[in-house]
Formats: structure tokens, sequence, C-alpha cells
């Protein structure tokens, strides 16, 4: 089967979006404030959603299960304070609950969280406990920079974290590292501000010593890992400089990239360097490429045609295609085992 | 010949490092602050310094000319005002300059400015006339991001920096787009501040027409361009999505990457990817990357060796190694021409 680890409900009714503006006009203003039940979006506009979208083109592509958490550019978790973020969390992921119920054998979900700039983690815990426990939520997303683009938390590999470590180890779910809208005008969102970030997380975890408080922390960095599979010499040169062990034994069990790469001599570049074990297939669609490369008439975000044009083995794409997400995402792995895959 | 368009004076005598220290220890006591005539380095020293250091790795490698700037870590333009900028900039492009002329044939300088956040631009012409007038400079450094990683400048794009432009169109002199030291502790300097900085100002030129205000404008953005030619099909999507130019009309008359990737995937992949005549060859040595690569027995950063082993042709190979930085660098080549190159 082919796994797609990394997509976003981008495709939401309306309702969601007018409902957040309600809720970002009514910051600083608690009673125009708009409830959580206020939001009412039924189950076939949800399935319209979906079936026009992305499980469209998940069978046009032949992808059979996507991991699918919040829009990723909507967590936008530098509005507000803890509170907005934590009402507007329960609603996406409740979302992304209700769409995998309808569609069980196409949709696993993965957690946005409730995070907001300066506030704890630790705040983060109930929802991702709910996510886990009462959504059956395989994975969170981690945002390592909820000011979008101003970049004040500390490092990944700072204890400020560990809260949600401690929690993902418990239920041995893997973090994706990934950004929100940058609210920075230096950054573009997602042709810098998300790239950036995945270069950044990397090189946080290659200074650092986290994955040995944390031996089965894992962490997968999206679109092909942002610059580092290009750079992947300046890195191991760097880590060598600093005295860290080889990339392969300091972080290589614990971080994973994805297949977000959107034409093939990228997707090439990715399976050249980085041992196959490391690499999960995604295509993060629909998401912010989303139009056809008159190079290839294909779709840009149609990552399956570029890893089956690859030239790696049999085993290798199987690692690629599912192998991998199982080992990495053992919620995904179990869920699947139970229903006979 | 082989010329190296990014190099910095990275191995300059201690008393530089000295001055600096002493420079900052006086900020906000202008009674201490150190003169520039207190730092006195004799010919002898330079001299030392580089032959020991470049000139023996450039004649080892078979490198011709480096284009020659200040270290660009130490630029740290995030530090003191506009006059500590000024100071600093004039004694270390004087470094520079002293450099080419005891060895005319090797180096040829590329200015860094006194850029000071907040300052406007235009405070940095006067030093960057007399580079150019009085000291020859074929190029600048241009950092988008004088706060060190707080990036609270306006884009690349905005007229805020348009006196610089208007002066480097005046000369005819490209700017090399290089960030300084972060002094933000979620960006690692060499591993994810350069490379961010690359992918965010390719960005900024997306989006934006600086261009059509400035068509002989160009920039060469370092570090084999960050993310983006690893990237090149989200580019192309993004650009698409954005209803801009396809990048081969829209960017690649005015922006040019570097060869600055450490090993060879990497370079083969940027010279898939991007057209020959927007690629210069350069190592940044010697750099953030000194080590000998474990897995080759050679240099990380002896990107000569990964350009030669390239399966191109003899004219592309030619165009990254004289003829581009001939057309983009265009006093360099009238300066080679002046000698008989």
């Amino acid at each position: 089967m082919i796994i797609d680890i990394h997509g976003h409900y981008t495709t939401a009714p309306k309702a969601l979006e007018a409902w957040r503006k309600r809720q970002i006009a009514a910051l600083g203003d608690p009673a125009a404030m708009p409830k959580a039940s206020e939001l009412r979006i039924g189950d076939d506009e949800l399935r319209e959603s979906i079936e026009a979208n992305q499980l469209r083109l998940m069978r046009e592509r032949g992808i059979d299960l996507t991991v699918f958490s919040p829009r990723a550019s909507f967590m936008a978790h530098h509005i507000g304070d803890f509170s907005v973020s934590s009402t507007w969390a329960a609603i996406c992921n409740e979302l992304c609950y209700r769409v995998s119920r309808l569609f069980p054998d196409s949709f696993i979900p993965a957690a946005m969280l409730p995070q907001s700039p300066g506030v704890d983690p630790a705040t983060c815990i109930s929802e991702l406990v709910r996510c886990v426990e009462e959504y059956g939520n395989v994975a969170i997303n981690l945002n390592p920079d909820p000011s979008g683009g101003h970049w004040n938390s500390p490092p990944l590999t700072d204890p400020h974290w560990y809260p949600i470590y401690e929690k993902m180890v418990e239920y041995d779910v893997p973090a994706m590292i990934h950004v929100s809208t940058s609210c920075n005008p230096s950054f573009h969102t997602t042709g810098a501000h998300y790239l950036n970030a995945d270069t950044t997380a990397f090189m946080q975890c290659l200074t650092a010593d986290l994955f040995r408080d944390f031996p089965t922390l894992r962490f997968v960095i999206p679109h092909g890992g942002g610059a580092v599979p290009y750079h992947w010499g300046r890195f191991r040169g760097l880590a060598q400089e600093l005295g860290r062990p080889l990339l392969r034994d300091h972080l290589l069990g614990n971080i994973f990239f994805d297949t977000c790469v959107y034409h093939q001599p990228g997707i090439d570049l990715l399976l050249r360097v980085i041992p196959a074990g490391n690499i999960l297939f995604a295509s993060e669609m629909i998401g912010a490429v989303r139009g056809i490369d008159p190079e290839t008439g294909r779709y840009y975000d149609d990552t399956r045609r570029y890893v089956d044009a690859a030239h790696i083995g049999e085993a290798t794409r199987y690692a690629i295609y599912e192998g991998n997400a199982r080992r990495v995402y053992p919620r995904l792995d179990a869920t699947l085992k139970a229903k006979g895959h």
C-alpha cells in the first residue's frame, strides 16, 4: 500500500474560515468571541470537501492512506493567546477526526497543538492526550516557531519542549516539525519560512544531544528536509567541525525526511543522499503548489511519479511507500494491522 | 583560468580580532573606543596569513583568482550603531584591499558595507564608493538581515534598499547576498542562518518586481542558492501559483548561484537544475567547513573536485569557472583584460 504521511485539511468547508475570522475579530473583546458550538459543519459537507479534492487525487495517483492534519498555514499560533489557540486547535482536530471516521480506510489523523508564543508547551498536553486517546491520532505537528517568523522560542533541543517529548515517547507518536503562516514580511510562508524551519530544526538537533535524553523520540522533517539533503556534505562537515558523531549515528535514528520535493532532480538527490530507511513518502497534497508543471504536464505535487521514476529497488520503494511509515508511526501500523493490513 | 567568486578573509592576523573585541567592549563608552589607527598589521603579517592558508590551498587546488571580502561572520552588523559598523567595515575592507595589492594576481577585493539595523542603507554609499573607486572592489556583500537573525529589515525588494542598488547599477557591480553571525539562538550561523537567508532572498525576489526597476542589477546567492535548486520545482510552481513569469524570464537574468555545496550529489543537482549561465564557481574557502570528508579523503570545500567530476561539457565548465564570473563581475573582467588575461 502507499501511505502519504503529510496531508493537511486545506479544503475544509468555508464555514471553518468564517468562524476563525470571527474569532480573530473578537480578539480583546471576550463578549464577541464565538463559541466552538457555533460552528456547524455537517458530515455531507465534510464528505464533499474530501471526495472532490484529496480523495479524488489520491485515487488518481494510487495513494491508499493519508496521515491527515489541520491546515498548517491556518494553525497561526501567533494569533491571540493560549485560549484562542486552544479552541481553534480543538475545532480543527475534531474536523480531521471526523474525516477519518467518514473515510476510515483513506485518512488517519495527526494533531495540531494549541501552541501560543511564550506559553509553556506543557499546556498542549491535554489536547495531545485527547487526540491520541479519543481520536486515534498517530502523530502530532509541532511548530518550532509559534511566533510565526520571529523565532523567539528556545531551540527544539531546549528542556522548554520536554513536556511534549515525554508525552510523545509515552504514546510512541512522532512529531512532524511544521511551522505555520509567517507574519514576518521577510519570509514568504511556503517559499521561505517552511523550508527555513526544516533546515533550522535539523541544525538545532545537530548541535545538541536531544536524542540522548529521548532515544525513542522521532521527528519527521517535511518538505524533503528543507535545504538539508542538498547540503548533506555541509552538515556532515559541520558535525565533524563541532565534534559531533557521524550524522548517521547522531541523528538518523530519530530524524526522518518526507518526499515533498516537487521535481524529479530533487527526489533523485534525496534518494541518493539520505538512507532509504529515513525517507517517508508524502506529497502535502492539496497544499502550497497546486498547479501542473508545464515541463511534465503533471501536477508538481504528484510526488509518486518522481518516486516511481527513481532508480531504486523494490525493497527501497516499499520502505518509502509503506514500511518506514509503519515503523515511524507505530500507532498507524497498529491501526492497519487491526484492520488486517 | 579558474575564478573563485566567494572567499573571505577568515585568517586575518589576531590583532584584528583583538581590536574588534576592544571596540565591542567600548560600546556605550566613547572614551574607551579604540581608534582605527591603533590597529597595526604589517604587510609581512598579511602575507603570512594568506600564503599559509588561502593561497596555499588555491595552489593545491588550481584556483587562480579569488574574489576576496571580509570575513562574513565577523561583519556582525547587529553590534553597535552605524559609527561602529562604519569604522569596522573600513578596517576590514582596507585589509582585503591590501591583500589584493600584495597578491594582485590571486585576489581581487569585494566590499562589506557598514550596515546597521534600522539605519538607512544610503549611509553605506560612501564606503561603497571608496571601495570601488579607490580600492578596485568588483562587488559588494549585502546583508539582507543586519539584525543577525531577527529579520526586521524590509525585504530586499523594498525601496528601502534602492540607494544601494542605484549605486550598484551605476558602477555595474553585483552584490552577493550574505548574512553574518546569527545572534538568534534558533539559528546556527553557518548551518541554518546562511542557508535560510539564501532561500529567503530568492523568494523575496520571486514575489516582487525588483528587476523591472533595475534591469541590470545582479545578485549572487551563495551556498549553492540555499534550498532553492533542490526545491526548484516548488519555486517554479509557486511562481506559477502567484501569477509570476517563468523563473528563467523573471529572475535568471539577474540572480546567480555559486557552487559552495560540499558534496558531489549537491553539485550534480545544481548543475542539472540551474542553467549553466547562472552558476559561478566558488568554494568559500577557508570557511565554515574546513575538514576532510572521510567518505572521499578530500576537503569538503574543495568544490573544484565536484565540478571537475560532473558530467558537463567543456563549454559549460569554462562558463562556470571563468566566463560567467567575467560577465557578472564586469570590473573583474576589465581588471583581468587590463593585465592581458
